[in-house]
Parts: structure tokens; sequence; C-alpha cells
């Protein structure tokens, strides 16, 4: 057995994570950790730690050999990643929080892994406190993933959970999230799931071996959900959840998504409320499992890095299993999906996109439709996150093959009784 | 970063259990592990695997050079514990699934480990599917655990799911388990507490460095809770649970029992249901987080045993982080209960050992009160679980503290009234 490593650690960043970080590990002494160096931006600004931990110089950090571990908890994704790549390169090892460095540099990261060997660790870059790619890692090293599904976005649930249990209506919702701190002053990268698929994007890789840009995964936020939405799914028993979802389909292929979506009220993803996070994992093993905690916040993030840190002192990895020790798994848009979408006008809405409809309604304010589109509609085009209309995924919503010929003519019948519809 | 082992594995056993995690491992290649020789006690017994693999000698395992790895996953906790010693003292690792072995051996395993410095691994002993113990030894190093509570026994959850849900009295409950698969032959194990008290045994350790014999604790099944407390459940909003909790008391001490529960609808155990087993886990730095996934059955259990398998492959070992690095937790009884009891007859019941009674109703079946009791009475007492009497917590059920005078004079008025009560 290897003996445990003294972790000298140069930290990047002293925001609440940072902070928090510094605190936990100060009443952490069994953790064989210490913060010798602090790399910060703003040297004007008043820190809650003695002056001499503090640099603004990258290089005091890099270059110190004692050092031997990089906390990377910067905002700045270009940044992030320069101070990422020079660490791993001189052989220390990196926990990072930067969800977005690590989704769009992706592929440098997993080559500078190889061709240097050095450790990066990023648990607490998705769902914080859930300790979800340790999980996909350890846990389900084979090919019987079937599926796994998660709320990943923190700001975005309190948003719905309050549209839906206070009905308000989004400005207001979002609004209250501002307040209490739950969504940042500028929150469109949450709100319209720009941090959603950044931390979808690499769970992919960890769950199915998938690498991909954050933009070519098919993906909206919840800037188009309306109060009318909500009546919807009230009525219909269901709740709305901006949803990560992958399934493994019966060619092998993996059809993946970040969506709002209908939740019915027994799934375990509508048990998780305001701002925490949830991820529902479904095997050939251990069937499901369910994990729920604080996705997001000082503290819970401090904590996940500190789990890494612990990992590290035992040499550990990530072996990104899926990708380099199976054949990775491929992303198809070869099916469907049944989609509920609400709308001012027909005029914005291609009815002959769908192989059918099942239900709409109509009145002067508003209408919907429930019918089914192939998903290389929502890949290619844009029309369904456009001109207000709002898109929301129904309960288990991928069909994965349908009777075209069959359909295409039910479709036809009731596309004729739209134009008398209203 | 140290190569990766080659795990050679000798297994104890090939029952559920032990089939499964040989199955799951023919798919694991990348696991690197490879099982060389299973030892069994029936050799005329059909297996689902090359006979050569199969031999009836211990020695074959235990003193075979080649094997790094035992898999111990035998029913027979004196023979599991035999086995174990000797592969720990040989300096072979060790992947244990018996939980009452563990429990009941716990101090004896402790030594042995530090001794030898091998590692033993036990996550499949608890919660199956559920990475507990991981995550109490990597995630809480600290002093700001304030509770874990916990559904470990997917037998008796089954059970009072059925009872609940479709007002089965417990005799049909169990049997229904029993013609499931939930519940053994012999389902005392499972219904008395026994099982669940042993897997809290070593939770505890993990959770607060407590070690102590599982006949310590005080513990209870629900083999007294009848079809009427169920009922007074319901009327009140709650569910009834099998819960193991402890929670760190002002004082710094901790309060722990295994005990059955009334749990509000929104607790996290709530959602708790049939078969599964379940994990609340509260702390300063990220908040309550929840595990939730399947505890028992064949492949949840060989799932936990191959994670600790790969963790093996990293010289991983449990810490026991809150025991050897930090001031141990210790129990305590010196606090105070909120209960409900239904009893047949008020003759079996001191009401001069409660600190007051809040609340009674009586009619010709059966009675019942909810009041306050000091926990010492539970540890030194068994009234409370003879005669038919069936007690529960009620939720949030520690009083720390009362003001004695003040509440003895009211309990004294209550008590006069019982005697015109019926």
């Amino acid at each position: 057995m290897e003996a445990h490593k003294q972790l000298t650690i140069g930290m990047f960043g002293f925001g609440v994570v940072g902070e928090g970080l510094y605190k936990v590990l100060q009443q952490t002494s069994s953790l064989r950790a210490e913060i010798k160096r602090v790399c910060i931006k703003n040297p004007e600004k008043k820190r809650n730690a003695p002056p001499e931990l503090f640099t603004t110089e990258r290089d005091e950090l890099l270059n110190d050999a004692e050092i031997n571990v990089i906390v990377e908890v910067i905002d700045d994704a270009d940044a992030a990643f320069q101070i990422v790549s020079r660490a791993l390169t001189s052989g220390k090892s990196v926990v990072s929080a930067s969800k977005k460095m690590i989704a769009e540099h992706l592929p440098a990261l997993l080559q500078l892994q190889q061709q240097t060997g050095a450790s990066l660790l990023y648990e607490s870059a998705a769902c914080a406190s859930i300790p979800v790619i340790r999980n996909l890692e350890e846990y389900y090293d084979n090919d019987l993933l079937h599926s796994i599904k998660a709320i990943v976005n923190g700001s975005t649930n309190f948003i719905l959970t309050k549209m839906f249990e206070d009905k308000l209506d989004f400005p207001q919702a979002l609004m209250l999230a501002q307040q209490l701190g739950f969504a940042e002053s500028n929150p469109a990268l949450d709100v319209e799931g720009w941090d959603a698929v950044n931390k979808w994007t690499f769970l992919l890789t960890h769950a199915y071996g998938i690498v991909d840009h954050p933009t070519h995964l098919v993906f909206n936020g919840i800037q188009n959900i309306q109060a009318g939405d909500a009546a919807v799914a009230r009525e219909k028993h269901y709740e709305i959840k901006l949803v990560a979802q992958a399934i493994k389909l019966r060619n092998g292929k993996v059809a993946s998504y970040v969506l709002p979506q209908f939740v019915k009220h027994d799934d375990h993803l509508a048990f998780v409320k305001n701002e925490y996070n949830g991820v529902v994992i479904e095997s050939g093993f251990a069937d499901k499992q369910f994990f729920y905690g604080k996705g997001a916040g000082s503290f819970p993030t401090a904590s996940a890095v500190l789990s890494d840190l612990s990992a590290l002192r035992y040499g550990y990895k990530y072996e990104y299993k899926k990708l380099y020790h199976h054949r990775p798994h491929e992303l198809t848009s070869d099916f469907y999906v049944r989609v509920y979408l609400s709308f001012n006008n027909w005029k914005y809405i291609p009815r002959e996109k769908f192989e059918w409809i099942e239900e709409w309604h109509a009145d002067e304010e508003r209408k919907y439709l429930i019918g089914v589109l192939p998903f290389l509609e929502l890949k290619n085009e844009s029309w369904w996150k456009q001109n207000g209309t709002s898109l929301i995924l129904t309960p288990d919503p991928v069909i994965e093959e349908i009777d075209t010929r069959k359909l295409k003519m039910r479709s036809l019948e009731l596309a004729g009784s739209f134009d008398t519809g209203i």
C-alpha cells in the first residue's frame, strides 16, 4: 500500500468556494492537506485569511515544486484552462470546480491527462455535494447502465418550484431566486440551460464515454415556460423540471438532451425541490439509485473539493473507463420524442414536422398541443425555442421506432381539424 | 502514482451474491480482477460455473500466494470471521458482505487491520448499492456531522409499506414479503431488528468513531406494530418506518437507536418505499444529502462488492478517521424521547416512568398514548417491547433537556385522569 501523500495546495481563487475550502481545511487536520499559497486577481479586496497567503502571480504557485496540488475555483473559464493545463503539464494534480472550462475543453483535458499521467478531479463541478462522477466511474463499469437522468441546476429548479408551488410567473420567480441568492444577477447562464448542458457534457463522458462539445447537444433552459404551462402540468398531475437525460436505445446508441420535462409525481425527480439537485441512475446491477443533495453553494462545493483532495492522497484518477476501456457509446438523433408545445400563434409551429398530434387546446391567450417529433428536428432547427414557444418533453418521451405510414395518415386527418379549431 | 494492482480473487461462498459477482466480473474485463478459486460448503450443489473453479478446502485459497484478495460472501458469521482473520493476517485484502460478522467482531477486526495494515472493505454490508460507508469516510471527515438517519433493512420496510398502502396486518404483510423473496423463511433477524442494528453498529463507527456491540444499542424491530398503529399514523399524516438514527447533542455526545418511528410525509425517508433503503446525512458543509437505492439482492450487493474491488486497486483502506484521527464521540443515554405507545392493558405500562403524557386514547380493543420517557428507560428495561406493547418514536423524538419540576407536576395531573379514562 502506498503511503498517503501529504498534499501541499496552491489555490486559484478565493471566492465563496475558495474561502469555504480554506475554512474547512482548517478544521480538517486529519486530511494532511495544507493551502500554501492562494492566487487572486484583486489584491485590494479584504480577505478573511492572513495577507501573506495571497499573491497575484500565477507562477508563484505553478513553479513551486513543493506545491503538488492545484485547486482551481475561479470564474474565468479561459484563465482556468490555462492554469489547469500548465499545472497538469508540470506534473501537479488538479482539483477544479469550473464546469464551463471542463465542458468546453474536455478533449484537450483528456489528452493532457493521458500525456502527463497527472490526475484531474472535478467532482464539485457537477451536483456539488452529490458524488455523481465518482459513482459513474466506480459503480457502472460496464454495459449495464441503462439510463441516467438528473436535475443538475439548482437555480432553475428553484424557479420552477416557485412557479409551481406558489403559482408565480417566471419573472417573479426569477426575481425571488435572485433576492435569495439562488440565481446570478445575470441569470442567462442558468436560465437558458448553459450551466446544465455544461455539466451534462462531462457527465456523459463518465456515464457513456461520449465526448462532445456542449453546443452540439440538444438543450434549452426554462426561459420560455409560462404560468399556463405549470397550470396544464398540474391538471395532468405532472410537475415541470429541467431534466438532463441519457438513455441507451435498443440499437446500443444513446439518446440524450437537456430540456424541460413533465415529471410524474412518483418520479424520483419530483422529490427534488427548490435549489436541490438529484440524479437517478438505472442499471442492470443496482436497479435504480437516487442521489439527492445541494448542488451548489460554498460549503457543498467545498465539501466535494475536499473529497477530491482526500482521493488524491490515494493517487486516485478518473480512468474514463467507458471511453478508454470499452467501446465508447455514440450519441444518436435517430429517434422520436413526445412533446408538449405551448405557443401564441399556429403560424410559428411547422405542423407538418409532427409525426402525429395527440391532443391540442386553444383559447384566446395561448394554445398548446401534444405530439411526436423526430428528435432531429430539435437538433437541426430552433423554431421550438423561438417566438415565445415553450417545448416541454412528456414523461418517458423517447420513442425508438414508429410505424410511419400509419401515423402520417392519422396526422393528416388531425391536421385538417386544426384549421377549424380556432 | 501507483500502478493499478491486478486483483486475483479467492471467493468464499457462491450463493446469490457470489454468483452475481461472478457474472458481473465476467462482463467487467476492464477491472483486471479475476476469480481464481471459489470455496463452497456443499460440493454436490449444481453451480453455474466451471467445476474446476470450486473447492471445499479453505486453505487452497488462504495459502495461495497468488490470491491477493479474499471476497467473503457466506452466511455463517463465525466461519466468516475465521476466514477474514486468517486472510488479513496473511496480508491479503478482504472484501466482505457479512454484516453480522462485522458488527459482532468489530473490535477484533479493527485490531487486525491495524496490526496487519491489510485492507478490509465492506460497503456491500450496509445498504448494498448505496455507497454510505465510503461517503461517511470521505465526505464527513470532521466535527460537522450533525446527524444521520437511515432505513437500512429492506424486508421490514417492504412490510411496513404494505401495512400502510394496502392496509394489511403485520402477519399478512410478512407473508407477502416471504412470497416475493423480500424476507427469509425465518424472518426474525430482519423483523426483530437484528439485521438493522448489526448494520448500524459499524455505520456508527464510520460516522462517529463509536465502537460498541450491537446488543448494547437500543433497538427493536417491527414485530409489535399493528394495523391500528398504521391507522393512527395515517390520521396524524405520518408514516411508520424502522429508522436507525444518530444525532449529535449539544454536549457533543451522540444519541442513537434503531426503532420504529413516525415519519412526516415530507421527510426524505417517507420517500423510501418497499424493499428500498435510504440514508439522510445532515452536515455543516453539505447540508442534507439523501442517498436512495436497493439495499439488498444479488446484483445490488455484487455491485457494491465490485466497487470495493475497484477501490482496492488503488490501495484504498478505511481510515476510521473519526476513531483514530479525532476524539471519537461517545454514546449517551442522558436524554429524553417522545414516544407513541399502543398496548392492550394499562397494567403493562409503568405510567410513573413518563416525564409527561401529552395525549391518550382508549377503546375496547386497544389503547395508546403519546408521552416523554427518559431514554435510559428504553436502555435498561424491556416492558416497552413486551406483552404486545408497540413503541414508535414520534418525529424529531429527541429532547435534550426538560424542566423536570414543572413537568412532573403536569404529569401527575394527567395521570390522575387516566383512572377515569376508561
